[in-house]
C-alpha cells in the first residue's frame, strides 16, 4: 500500500433494498432486470436497492437458465411462488398477456407493489378488473407504458404542462414495425387466446397512452382493424381518425407489416403556439418548431441529452446517446421513488387506471371496425 | 465577322403552335404560365409552342399588369372571351373553385382542349357534370392534380406498375400547411360558395388523387372534418381511416393548422417487397426501402435527378434539383403531347374524370363525418 | 365580350431593355438563358428585360439548334460577332475556361457589361489580368459565383452580418460529386489547356469563394491535390486544411469521386453566438443552432422559403421550394440592377475581383500541394 | 409452491471469474464498470465474469462512494494498491492522461491484463514506452478507443475488409464537441501536464484511430493546431489534410468549439463501389451508398440493429436501438474473450501498439502546425 494512501474494504450500504419477484423471462424479463441491475449503480443513490429474489416462467430449462444468467437467487416454474415469498416486496409481470390478470392481482392482494407489461389486460374488462381489484388493495402499480420515460417525451409532456404548446389542434401517432410478415413465426403473440389482440394491443396501446399522456383524454374513434395474413388469429394492423375531449383531432396506426420500418413509433403534435415530433428509431432526438418570430424558423433536431433534460443525471454528458434499454431504468426508477417516498405514481408515470384507459380506447377501435361507426370513448369510474 | 464563321438570323421556329387563353392571374395564373413559358424552351423540342393568346381576370388593373407582365397579347375582365377566341386553342381554368365548371364547360363545348385546376368541382355531382360535360365534347381534358408530375410521385408510380413494391398494405398520406391560422386573413380559400370546402378540397384532394394514382381506388373513409377557427366557413382539417378496394388501409389527413408544416404533403406507402415514403418540402426525394436481402439494409434517400429519371432529360445534370415550379412544366407537358398527337391523358395525367374520383372521395369523407358511419365509395360511371 | 367587361391589348412594354450575347450553348448557356427569359417576368418590374440578341458557339449546328430553341435572334461560330454587335450591351461567357480571357476582355473593351462563369481563370495570373483589363474599361461586372445566390447563403450571409454567429471559429466546406469516375468520359473539362484545373477549379472555386463571402479572407492553406484516374490531365480532388485572417480554422475539400454525392457542395460554419450548415443537395434548407438558451435546443432546419427570406418574392408561397437553375435568376437579376441603377455588384454578387482572389486561393493550393509547405495567401491590388 | 411445478436456488455460476482493479472513478470509470456489470448478464455466457476487486483515485470520498456505488470490493488512493493485488488480473486504467504510462506498465509488470484510455500516451514517445514495456510482458493490452465498438463502425469495417467499397478514394472524419467554449470551466483535460493535449488527444485519436481501422495507415498530414480561448494551455482544434499509403486522401479534423454539435464524431468514405457515413450523434445508423445500378439509387440509412449486426445477439429485437454506453460492453467482451482464448485483441479491438500509431499522427499533427510542412508517417517497429 502506497504511503499516506487509503484503503478500506466496502461496508454493507445503507440503502434499503426491495425484493423483486419476476414473472418472465423473455424480452420483457430481459429488458425489466437489466433495469433492476442497473438501477442500483446508476441511479445514485437509488430509491430502493432492488434485489432480485426469484424469477418464475414456464419453460423449467430457460427459467434457471435466466435465474442464473441475471443473478436471480431463486427460480420457479409456478408463479404462486413469488406471490407466496415474503421475501418480494415488488412483483413484475413480464408474461404473456393471458397472465397479466390473475397473478398480479394475486401478487397485489399478496401486499406487493405490482408493475404489470401492457397491454394492462386482453380487453378493457380484464383490465378494468385488474385495476379495481389492485387498486383496493392499496399497493402501488404501474403499468409498463414505458414510452413515457423516453427523455424525449418526458419533455415533450413538460413543454406541454407549461403551456408552451397553446392550443393543441392534431395528434397523429403510428407505431410501424415489420416482423409480422412471416407466415413461419409462431410466437404466443399471435395467438388471440394468449394475446387478446395483434399490432392494437402491443404497438397501438402505446400510441394510445403517448396520446393519453401528451394531449389528453380521448373523445372518439373512427376505426378499421386488419388481419392481412391468411389464417392469423390476431390483427396486423389498425387504423384511426380520432378526435380528443380537448378539441384536437388526429390519427392512430399500429401495423406489423410496415416494410422498413424495425420500431418506429412516430408521433406529431401540432399546436397554436410550438409543435412537436418523435420518432422512437432515432429516440434520443425530439423535433421542436416554435413560432417565436426567429426570421431563421424551422423545425430543431434537439438531442434530448442535456443535463438540463429529463432522468439525464443518471447517465452521460451530453450528446453521449441512450439507448431503448434505459427507459425501463426510468420507469422502475420512478415506480422505485413512488414506493419508498409513498408517492403518486401519476402523472408521469402509467398507473393501472391508465392501463384500463388505453384498453377502453383500445377497445372502441375494434368495436368501430366492426360496427362501422364512430364510437364515444366513455370510461368506468371507479 | 471572324473569317470562316459563320452567321445568321434564327428562322421562325417550325414547331406548330397552340393558342393559349388563361383564366385566373394570381397563384395559379403565375404558376401556369411559367409553365408555358418554360415548355417553349425547356423541354426541346416541345409537343407544341404555347403561345400566350389571351388573359381573363375580375380585376382590371391586375389582369392588365398580368397580361403585360406575361406576355399574354390580350387581356380581358370576362372569361367568355377567351371562349370565344377562335386563335385560342387550349383554355387554362386557374380560377376559384365556384369558377370552375361554367367557364370550363364552355370552352370544351367551344372545342378548347381544357385544363381545369383542382378541385375539379366544389362537390361531386358538379365535378361530375364538369367531367360529363367535357368528356362529351372530345376534347382533351386534364385536372391539375400537379403532384403527380413531382419526379418522385412519378418514379414511384413506376415502381409499382412495375411490381417492385409486391402486395401493398398501407398508405399514409397527409397535407400538412399551417398558414391557417391567422384570423385577419381573407382570400376565396376561405368562403364556403367560392371555396365549396377547405382544406378538404385545397390539400386533401391532392391527397386523395396520388392514394388512387399510386394505390387504386378508394373502398371506404371513416372520417372527421374540423373547422377550429371561429366563424370560418370552411373546414382547417379533416382526417380519416381509409381502405382500398385492393386491400390497403391507411390514413389521410389534411391541415391548414399544422405549425411549422409549410408545404408537406407526405406520404408512405409499405408493400410486401417495398416501401416508400415522400415529402413535399423536399420534393427531389424519394425514400425507398428494399427486401433485398442486403445486410445494409434502410431506406434510402434516392435525390430524383437522374439520367434515367421521370422529366430529368428537360433539366441539369443529376443533382441539380427542380423546384416545385416545375411540376407544371411537366403537367401542361403531358397535355400538349397528347393534344399533339391525339394520345391520352390517362394515366399519367389526371383527367376530369379522375377529378370527378377525387370529389366522390372527398364527398364520402364529408358525409362520414356528419353521419358518423363508415362511408363506401361508389364512383358514378358514364 | 361580356357586357361591362374590358378588353384590350397589350401595349409594348416601357420597361427598357438590354441586349444580351451569350458565349456558349451547353450547361451555362441553357442556365443563363433561362434566367434571362425568366427574370423577364418572374421579378416583376425586372430592372432591364433581356433581349437574347445572339449566341456564339464553335459548332455550327448546336449554336442554330440553341438559338432557335431559346429564342436568340441570331447565332454565329464566332465571338467576335457578339463584341461588335452593338446591339449586345451585356455579354455573357459561358464557354470553356480557357475561352474566359480574351472575349471577356474584348467585350468590356467594346463597352459592354460582363459576366463570367467561374474560374475566372485558369490561374490567378490569367484572372488578374481579366480583372485588370476589365476593372479598366468601367463596365460592370461579375464572376459566375452563383451559389451566393442561394437564398439559404444569403441569409446565411446576412445572419453573420447581423453580428448573429458572434466570433467565427470554424468554416468546413466540401463540394463532393461523382461524375468523375469514368474513363469513358471526354469532356474540355479534363484537358488541362481548356480547363486549367479539374475539381480544383470547377468545384473548388464555388469553396472557396462561399468560405470569402461568408468568412472572410484566407489567411494559408496546407494541401493536397490528387489525381486517381490514370492518364487524366487534371485533379480529380484536393484536400486542404486552412486559415482565415479573422482567425477561423478549417477545412476545403472538392472532389469529383465522392460515389453518391451528385452535386454536394456542404458547409458548416460554427460562431459563438450560433453555428450554420447548408448542403446544395437541399438548397432550401439553412441548418441554423443557436445558443439562445432554449432548454430545445438544436439545429433547425429552416425551409429558407419566406417572405422574408432573400428573393422569395420572385416566387411562390412558403414551403414551395425552388431548384437549382433560380440561382441564375437571382445572380442575374442582381447584376441587371447594377446596371440599370449604375449600383455596386459586390459585395453581394462576385466581382472579378472575387473571381481574381479565388483563383489566387486556387493557385496556393497547388502551390502548397507541391511544396509540401503551408502556403500564405497574398492578394496583388489594382 | 404449485404443484407440479420446480423450483430451486440458483447454483453458484461455472463461469471463470476474473478480478478487475479499476483506476478512475470519474466519467470513464463509471463507463467502464457499468461495462463490467453488464458483460455479466447481456453477453451470455461471457467469455469471463468480472469481479469488482477494487477501484483506485485521488480523492478518498469519491472513491470511496465509488465503490459503495458500483459495487467493488475494495477501494484505495493508491493505484499501487491495484498492481500489488493478487485477485485482481486485469487492471483498468481510466485516470487522467498523465497517469497512463506508470501504472499501466506497472500492473502489466505484475501479471495483469491491461486497458488503458485513450490516448495511450501524451505523447508518441511515451505512448511508444508503454506498448514497447507492456507488449514484453506478454499480458493482453486494449487502448481505449472504444468507438470501434460502435455496431456501424465494426459493420463498416467488415464491408471494407470484404471489398465491398472498392478502392478508397477518400476519408473525412471530424470530432466535434462544444463543451471548450467555457473560460470558467476547470478540469485536468484543460491543463497540458496531465493532458499532453487538448482536442488532439482527446478528440482526434478518436478519428486518427478509425481512419488507421478502416482505411489503412496514414502517409502523411498538413496540420494546423489552435488554440481559440486566452490562457488555455491546451488545442482547442486542429484541422488536417491526410493522405493515406492506400492511395486515399482527406481530412481529420476535431474541436471542442462547434457550437451545437455535442459529440458528433462524423467520417465519411467514398470508394469506387460503395460510400459510408457515419455520425455518432446517430450512433445506431451507418449511411451506405452502393453502385448496384439500382435506378432508384441513394444513401441508405442503416439501422444497424439487426440480427445479423456486430454484437446484436447481446442486445433487443431489431429497431430498439442501444446506447454510447454499450460500446465499452463490446470493447471489453471482446478483450475478455481475448483473456479467456488467449486470442488476439487485434485487429478488431485497438492494441497498445494501436494507441502508440495514433500517437504518432497526433504528434506529426502538432509537428505539421508548427513547421508549416507536411509530415510523413513513420512508425517505430518493436
Amino acid at each position: 500500500m502506497g504511503i499516506g494512501a487509503t484503503t478500506r474494504d466496502v461496508a454493507a450500504g445503507e440503502i434499503p433494498t426491495i425484493g423483486v419477484g419476476m414473472l418472465g423471462y423473455a424480452f420483457m424479463g430481459k429488458a425489466h432486470t437489466n433495469a433492476f441491475k442497473k438501477i442500483a449503480y446508476m441511479t445514485w443513490p437509488p430509491p430502493l436497492v432492488p434485489r432480485l429474489v426469484s424469477i418464475a416462467g414456464r419453460n423449467e430449462e430457460a427459467v434457471r437458465n435466466a435465474a442464473e444468467r441475471y443473478g436471480y437467487e431463486h427460480w420457479t416454474t409456478d408463479w404462486h411462488d413469488l406471490v407466496a415469498d415474503p421475501a418480494i416486496g415488488l412483483f413484475d409481470n413480464g408474461g404473456p398477456n393471458s397472465l397479466h390478470a390473475e397473478p398480479t392481482i394475486a401478487a397485489a392482494e399478496a401486499g406487493k407493489h405490482v408493475i404489470c407489461e401492457k397491454p394492462l389486460g386482453r380487453t378493457a374488462d380484464e383490465s378494468y378488473e385488474i385495476w379495481q381489484r389492485v387498486a383496493a388493495t392499496g399497493v402501488k402499480h404501474l403499468c409498463g407504458f414505458n414510452y413515457r420515460f423516453v427523455p424525449a417525451n418526458r419533455l415533450a409532456r413538460e413543454m406541454i404542462e407549461a403551456g408552451e404548446l397553446g392550443e393543441i389542434r392534431h395528434f397523429r401517432g403510428r407505431y410501424l414495425q415489420d416482423w409480422g410478415d412471416d407466415q413461419t413465426l409462431d410466437t404466443w403473440r399471435f395467438h388471440s387466446d394468449e394475446a387478446g389482440s395483434g399490432a392494437l394491443g402491443d404497438l397501438g396501446a402505446h400510441v394510445v397512452d403517448l396520446a393519453r399522456y401528451l394531449v389528453g383524454e380521448f373523445e372518439a374513434v373512427s376505426a378499421l382493424v386488419k388481419t392481412f395474413l391468411p389464417g392469423r388469429e390476431v390483427d396486423d394492423a389498425i387504423e384511426a381518425a380520432v378526435s380528443f375531449a380537448g378539441g384536437a383531432v388526429g390519427t392512430v396506426e399500429a401495423t406489423r407489416l410496415a416494410l422498413g420500418r424495425r420500431n418506429a413509433l412516430q408521433w406529431e403534435i401540432n399546436g397554436s403556439k410550438a409543435s412537436l415530433a418523435f420518432d422512437m428509431e432515432r429516440l434520443n432526438e425530439l423535433q421542436v418548431f416554435r413560432a417565436d418570430g426567429d426570421r431563421a424558423r424551422g423545425f430543431k433536431t434537439v438531442l434530448v441529452s442535456e443535463a438540463d433534460h429529463p432522468w439525464w443525471e443518471f447517465w452521460w454528458p451530453p450528446g453521449h446517446i441512450i439507448g431503448w434499454g434505459e427507459t425501463f431504468v426510468h420507469e422502475i426508477h420512478h415506480l422505485l421513488r413512488a414506493i419508498a417516498e409513498d408517492g403518486d405514481v401519476a402523472p408521469y408515470g402509467a398507473t393501472f387506471e391508465d392501463g384500463y384507459r388505453a384498453a377502453e380506447v383500445c377497445d372502441a377501435i375494434v368495436r368501430s371496425s366492426e360496427s362501422g361507426a364512430r364510437e364515444q370513448i366513455a370510461y368506468r369510474m371507479t
